[in-house]
C-alpha cells in the first residue's frame, strides 16, 4: 500500500455551543496546518499515486475556501460545532468529490482511500479517515 | 474513523538488562515526548470524539505518574525492561483504563482504540496500539 | 551568554484594517505558538538562569490572558493592528513586566534580555526583542 | 500491536520522464528523510520488538547504498521513475531482506510488517507498507 | 528589534570539488528547506515590518529560480562550490537586492538586516546574515 | 556571517539539588537533542565554514561521552547541578576545545564564535553561547 501526502494551512475564526468546549464559546480562532494523504495500492504508468502538483493545487482550492473566514457565518456549518473533527472531515469529503470527479487525473482510479489531519497546535491534532 | 491526538512529556531514568542494550545498561534516562490517539467512528453531540480538555488532563495524571522517577525503583515494573515499547504499552493500558472507567465522559462509549505513541529523540520513537 | 526558552500557544479571533492585508481583513483566526526566551549572561547558585517551572507559569498566564479572545474586542489593542509582531511585542512586554516585578524571583536580576517568537503556521513566524 | 521506528536521510540527484512531472523532468535532486517503521504483535525476553541498535545500523547501511548518487545512473532503477513512492518501496522492500534474512536478529519471527516514509519537504512525503 | 521570517523549499542537483567533501564529490542532491528572515526595529503604519504576502511571493520566485535544476551547470555559480553555507548567502543576496528595489513595498526602508537558513537534513543547517 | 549547525542527542540520569526544583531533585532522566552551532564571517577555498563530516564525528563524540550515563556520577559535575543550562556550556567548551587544537581542520581558524542548544522536550531548551 502507498500513500503521498501533501501539506497546506488555513486560518479561521469560529466558536464553539456546548458547556464542554469552556473558554472555547468564546469567538476565537485557529491555524490549522492541514496534512492530507492519499492512499492507494498501486502505482501508475509514470511510477506515482498521484500527481503531487495537482494534488497541492486542489489541497490548496479546498483548503483556501475555508481559511481566512470566520467559521460561524458559513452556511455549510450551520448547526454544527466546527471542531477539529469536523473540519477534517470536511476537508476529506471535499477533497474526496475532487477526486472522484477526475480533478486529480487517474489518480481518482487507483486512489482507495484518504486521511486527512488538522494540527490545531503543537500539542494537539485530529484526524478523519475514509474509503473512497 | 476519527481520531484526535493530543501531546505531553514525561522525563525518567532507567536502566536496561540484556546485552542487547550495550552501554544502555548503564543508568541513564530520557525525555519521553508522549502522543495519546484516541480513535472512533462517530461523533457525539457536541460534534467532537473526545473532550479534549478531560483528555489533556487524564493524560497529563498518567504521564505524570511516571515522570520524574527512575523507573528501575517502580514495583509496577519490577523484572521487565522500561523499553519504549513497553511504556507505551503502559501509558495506553493505564489511559484505556480511565477511558473505561468513564473519566473521559462519553468519550467511553465512543472511544475504540488507542493508539499511543513515545519519541524518545529526534531519530527513534514507539507505539503501541490497542482496541478498547 | 546563556538562553532558556519555554513554548505554550494560544488561539485568538482577528482581522486587520488595511488594503495590504488582502482576505485577511475579514474576521479569521490564528493558533499562535509562542516561544519565550530569557537571556542573560550568568547562572545563579543552583546553576540555572531562570526556574523554569516559574517561567512557564508566568508564560503561561500572559498568553492565557489573551487567548480564546476575539483580539478585535480587546481594549488593549483599539486603533492597532494585532500583526504577528505587534503581539509578540505584547507577549514580550507583559512577560517583561513580570520579571521585573520580581515574579520570576531572581531571574529579575539576571535576564537582560527576552526574545518572544510567535508561530502563525508552519511557514510563518516573527519575533520581538528587547533588552530588560 | 508494536511499532519502532528509526530515522535518517539520503541526498540523491534524479530526473523524472513524464510531462506530469513539469520542471521535475530536468535533473534536480532531493534530500529524503527517511522514517522505517517495524510492526509485530508481540515483544521479545527483552522486552523489545527489535533491536534498536540493529535496526539503525540496517537502516543506515541501506539508505547508504543510495545516497550521495545520481539515481539515473543506477541499474536498479532502469526504467523507473524514482519517485518518492518507488523509493519508499525500495528501502522497504531490501529492509525486508535483512529482516527475512535475520540480519535484525529475533526481528525476523517478530515483525510482520514494514511501513517506510520518505519526507522530500516540509510540505510533502510518501509511505509504502507491506506485510512481512 | 522585530523579525518575520518564511518558510518555502528547493530542489537541486550538485557536486563537490575537493577532497573534504567524500563521497558528496558524487553527483547527488538536496532539498533545502529555506527560512528567510526580515529584521528592522519598527514597524509601519499598518503595525508590520513587511507584507507578509509581498514577501512570500518574493522568496518563492527566488527560491524558485534555483529549484529542479542542475546547479554545476548553472554559470552563476562557475568555479564555486554551491554549499549550504553558498547557497544561504546567494538567496539573501538576491531577497537583499529585491528589498532594496523596493520590490518588498515599504520594507525596502524598514529592514536592517536579513538571515537565510537552509536545512539540508533533520541533522543539519547553514545560515547566512547579513545588513542591508 | 556564516553558520553552520550539526544536530545529535544524548541520553542521561540526573538528580537536582535545591528547592526549586520540586518534583526534579528525585533521581530522573533527560534526552538531549543537541544542536551545535559554528559562526563565522568567512568560508574557506572550498565554501565552506567547517568540514561537516568532521564537525558531525567530533559533536557526536563530545555527547557521546556523556551519554548513557547518571551525570549525579561524573566527577566533572561534583558540586554543581547538571541544568541544561550547564549542560550546554560543558557541550560548548568542549567543542571549543577541539576546534581550537585544530582538531575540525581550518575552521580552527575561521570558527569565531559556538552556540549550543540542549532541547530537553517539545516544550523547553536552553542555550549556550561564547567566543572562540
Amino acid at each position: 500500500m502507498f500513500s503521498v501526502t501533501v501539506r497546506d494551512h488555513m486560518m479561521i475564526a469560529h466558536s464553539f455551543r456546548g458547556e464542554v468546549f469552556g473558554p472555547a464559546q468564546r469567538l476565537h480562532g485557529a491555524t490549522f496546518v492541514v496534512d492530507v494523504t492519499f492512499r492507494g495500492p498501486e502505482l501508475d504508468v509514470d511510477d506515482i499515486l498521484v500527481d503531487i502538483g495537482l494534488a497541492t493545487q486542489h489541497v490548496h482550492e479546498v483548503v483556501g475556501a475555508l481559511s481566512y473566514r470566520n467559521l460561524d457565518d458559513e452556511p455549510a456549518f450551520e448547526g454544527v460545532n466546527t471542531s477539529t473533527e469536523v473540519l477534517a472531515r470536511t476537508v476529506a469529503d471535499r477533497v474526496a468529490e475532487r477526486v472522484r470527479a477526475g480533478d486529480l487525473g487517474g489518480a481518482g482510479d487507483r486512489v482507495t482511500a484518504l486521511v486527512v489531519t488538522l494540527h490545531e497546535s503543537h500539542v494537539a491534532w485530529a484526524s478523519y479517515e475514509c474509503d473512497l
